[in-house]
């Protein structure tokens, strides 16, 4: 096997991860400390402000969901990955990698948007920036999965350092200037990662990587350890919806509303993947990546009163669109639109969080005082402070306003920083090296064994 | 390899899904609502109700073990059934499918006899509905082990529809006629949920299924799969039978019980399992199994004052029955009964949950107002309103009694669905295309591939 | 494959487990009850002292925190081990085997000294006993990873029967006597249970090791069940290290503190891996270990003011250093000191849990009341009592004296534990035999079907 000399990355790599790794450490050191429920002052604060037990702390709405997004991010999007029959390595390694290093640059990008206390020019982070950084970096890791196999470590570690950035500026135009909500990220994190990672799928298009061809599906093992993460990630979308979303009925509706539209995009994907198969099997793809529609569609709505039944037919029709997405629009997006997406983010994150977008704009503008109730319409939209005046319909406005601005960061960015990868000196591997991990990864050379000595081994094929 | 024309499941799988989804959104429309914890009215029903902070939403008691819970439906479930060496997309696969439309089936089922508001005849969800939605298809994913391979996902779907149908009587009888206890349901779902279980298998024998012998057995690395659906189990009972405890010392108390129970049960099913070898060598089915049957088995009495050295009792008799029911109970029962059990249900929740039943009953009658106090003794045994004349003696008679219900359910239930599930409609496999999912899945073929080319992929066997 | 006769366990291994599980129940019936929080007393003791609310439970604040250590301890350490390639069972099981008796001697031992109520005599046991009884596992479970693959599962119980007894103890003085802080365990886990399997690993030398050479490495699917571990270690460690920190911000800052220092650990872990190989590749071994230790060296520290950019900075060291000593030290430990360490655990606990005791020690040393406040201080070393007059430089003293034991603890420990397993009864394998499951698992053999039939199976290599 040969591969082009530029997948050398003996000095590129340590010295991003060195160099990015000690600004962090500079950065964190001028700008981060704890804010006042996980600083030691918390005890002079609860007395002040009569807080009656230490439960009350942030911590103990919100840790729970936070270890479950942590989950989501490190487990379910590095085994959704591990599909590939040889790229396991570099989808749960790299995707480690790259979380490591988004959620610190996010904590700093969201924290000068969010959370800098003007008093004192200090970022004060607690355990709502640990999940809002857990959040920022999916957007990036929905971009990998279009580029899976074909980019360097570096080239994601530079993905990510401007991903993160591009999502912090869209989320405060979103969130802060528009005011639209965003619980669960449809437009927020999954429009905008999904269309970040095909804009740059597009630009690095690759016209001959067919030569990789025979690498770029699965086995049977790596589909079951993908289906590790499938189900960590369906199992904790309640969580990941939930996470940010108000204290009390806010996350306990958004669990709901999360869980329900899930469970129903699951029949719909098994339905549309039997029938559009000769005998009605059933294709691991679909199972894999489809039944997760539901969870991204329902993610902006999920704090809103969407109802049960209202879940359960966004799941519906989200598990149809993505499975007819991986039959139909894949081959197209590939063959016409020159787009290789290797996850197929387009028909997991990009439509279902248009979708989302769309639910939460229409489902906003719907919003009545009768459903509500007074305050708890005031309360889910935070309808307060510059705020006060604004009415449902007009909110609906700001929510699809917030839909487009997620649509052109994410095209915009993505064809920006595609530009910047195509750049010969990120050490990609060449087309026939794309979905290998041989490239990246010490002892699982195979080339060499092949030539010299029988590579069946007696070991993993035992008591048959 | 050729197989019956019948496996061709391309229009009754897709029709059922679609049709049962269907459904679903419009039972959901007429019956399911947000209760007042998952409503935007939260906020005014807090302030009507003096509840001092957020905190005190039921979601914040619950949300963690519902997770938990979550876990050991879909991966621990999931996973545990993937020990077979060529079944592991249709274990994982098909227990998903069965789970997404059991909870919501369970939510409309349950609802009804547990949260129909009668001021407005709609069902009110919250937290706790989902856990019990979570439990509820457990006992039907307890039967799909016994059938495991046997059936196609047609036949799963309607064994979930009548399993959850029955299951919401039976719970309905003994919970709320009975007013039995079982906060971990070793009668409402291990019990039932094995027998009924057992009782289709028994109407479906095969007498020719060792045509497909070569393939219900595991490989190594099979092996280590379902060591991920044992552990998530194991570790997360704790939760199970917590999850729905009352609230306080009930969860708390819970917890101990089945952590103990557990660590109890995994000595002794090693004694056991290294007892009955020659050279003392460990049995992976043992290990995978029967270190769980301690959890099933303080189902009933975890919320009791069973007393720590109590739980270890228990789990150290269950784990020495268990394992001796995989070495000796499951031949007789497939050469003398006919009654093909693939994961071996009865030694891990037909005989544990009998016992948890049992166990609950004598500690339910042995109770005393000195161990559990006045008001703990009224509050564990919610011997409140009609029934706060009840003593523990009777309450141990109607615990026994709840556990023959949950028998002939399970026993009668799986008889009648046995004979509708041997209708020559439902697509399932011939005796040598059991545990194969060539026949449901795509892309694992291995037939046509293993005549023209051969079959030892290198990519697997590196770095030796 | 031959072995010695002396690996048959036949009466050795169930008569410790029948033995030692008896025992448990005797003990934990004369000693073991519940405490005040999980007794159905709890709801009288409520209304005594005017608890506002059942989720003053202290289960509700530590429960989410216990659940996320289980997983590490049965799952992450579990599946950290599996990377070899025929060891799988044995990582798997025998820690599973292991942790279960463990916790339940060492809620024994903890209970004795930390939870004995001088009225009755009893130990009583809430959540809290729980996780520590697992902390003290995760001791002995460390010390597994120096000796995995070379002793049977009878030794590894003798060595957790004397690991959790050493545990108490020196947990004791370092705690209680000393009072140093710890609430992650850099010094009471980390370097006491590394140590101690250092030290019986000395003691166990085998010269001739590298007859089983051929096992000892992992192949490309081992390494990937192996990420499973890693991952949810990684991920879970900032419960661990907050699990029984204070209430409100001190669980609140220990938990970001290990989310920093961890993320910070991966990215020079990476760096160094890629910069000590010719083209800059990525060795899985480092990424699988060393991505650990800033979660194990800021354990001590967790709790305190460390502030944000002090966990990175202990992040960054010691991913460096473990990585290096993985190229560089464990050469060195084999060959100079005779110390085979299967799994590095000396790069992984031993050398960042000294770091970790002496960041604790200097951070301690160093905390004022202008950081901390007043309040902050006094309840975040538990200045109170008979500690009232103690001060933050002394405090540094003690807590660099409670290293000292940890380290004499462990070493003394180690080598005397050592010696006892030497006794040539414990059935440990033969040195051609070490990494093999083969020795004590069923239907895993591999030589006798080799012998006559093709071992290829066509099953796991499909679709390619």
């Amino acid at each position: 096997v040969a591969w082009g000399p530029n997948t050398n990355i003996k000095w590129s790599l340590p010295a991003v991860c060195f160099v990015w790794q000690l600004s962090m450490i500079i950065l964190f050191g001028v700008f981060v400390r704890y804010n006042e429920e996980s600083d030691t002052h918390w005890v002079d604060y609860r007395k002040e402000n009569n807080i009656t037990s230490d439960i009350e702390n942030d911590y103990y709405f919100r840790y729970p969901s936070f270890q479950d997004v942590h989950v989501m991010i490190f487990v379910g999007f590095g085994f959704l990955m591990t599909f590939l029959k040889r790229y396991s390595f570099g989808a749960v390694g790299f995707n480690f990698l790259v979380a490591a290093f988004g959620i610190q640059w996010a904590l700093l990008m969201q924290g000068w948007f969010h959370s800098l206390d003007y008093t004192d020019g200090k970022i004060k982070i607690g355990i709502e920036n640990l999940i809002n950084a857990d959040f920022c970096v999916a957007g990036c890791l929905i971009a990998y999965g279009a580029v899976l196999g074909k980019v360097s470590p570096v080239q994601l570690l530079v993905m990510t350092l401007f991903g993160v950035t591009l999502f912090a500026v869209e989320e405060y135009i979103i969130l802060n200037v528009l005011h639209a909500k965003d619980a669960g990220g449809s437009m927020v994190i999954h429009t905008f990662g999904a269309y970040y990672g095909l804009s740059i799928s597009w630009v690095l298009y690759r016209p001959n990587l067919d030569k990789s061809k025979h690498l770029n599906g699965s086995v049977y093992h790596s589909d079951v350890f993908a289906m590790i993460g499938t189900l960590f990630l369906w199992m904790f979308w309640p969580s990941f919806n939930s996470a940010i979303a108000d204290h009390g009925d806010g996350q306990h509706r958004a669990a709901i509303n999360t869980y329900l539209a899930l469970a129903s995009t699951v029949l719909t994907t098994v339905a549309m993947s039997s029938l559009f198969e000769k005998t009605g099997k059933l294709d691991m793809v679909h199972i894999q990546n489809s039944t997760l529609a539901g969870g991204v569609a329902v993610g902006t709505a999920a704090e809103f009163m969407l109802s049960p039944y209202g879940s359960l037919i966004v799941g519906f029709f989200c598990g149809i669109i993505s499975t007819l997405g991986y039959i139909y629009f894949s081959p197209f997006l590939e063959e016409k639109l020159k787009i290789q997406d290797t996850c197929g983010i387009h028909n997991l994150h990009a439509m279902p969080g248009v979708i989302g977008g769309i639910v939460g704009a229409i489902s906003a503008a719907a919003a009545t005082n009768t459903v509500y109730g007074d305050l708890g319409l005031e309360n889910t939209f935070d309808f307060t402070g510059p705020f006060a005046k604004r009415v449902p319909t007009i909110q609906g406005g700001y929510q699809a306003a917030g839909l487009c601005v997620a649509l052109c960061f994410g095209i915009g960015g993505g064809i920006f920083v595609g530009l910047v990868l195509k750049l010969p000196i990120w050490g990609d591997p060449a087309d026939e090296n794309c979905f290998d991990d041989e490239i990246y990864w010490e002892k699982c050379t195979i080339s060499k064994q092949s030539s010299h000595m029988p590579l069946i081994s007696p070991l993993w094929e035992v008591s048959m």
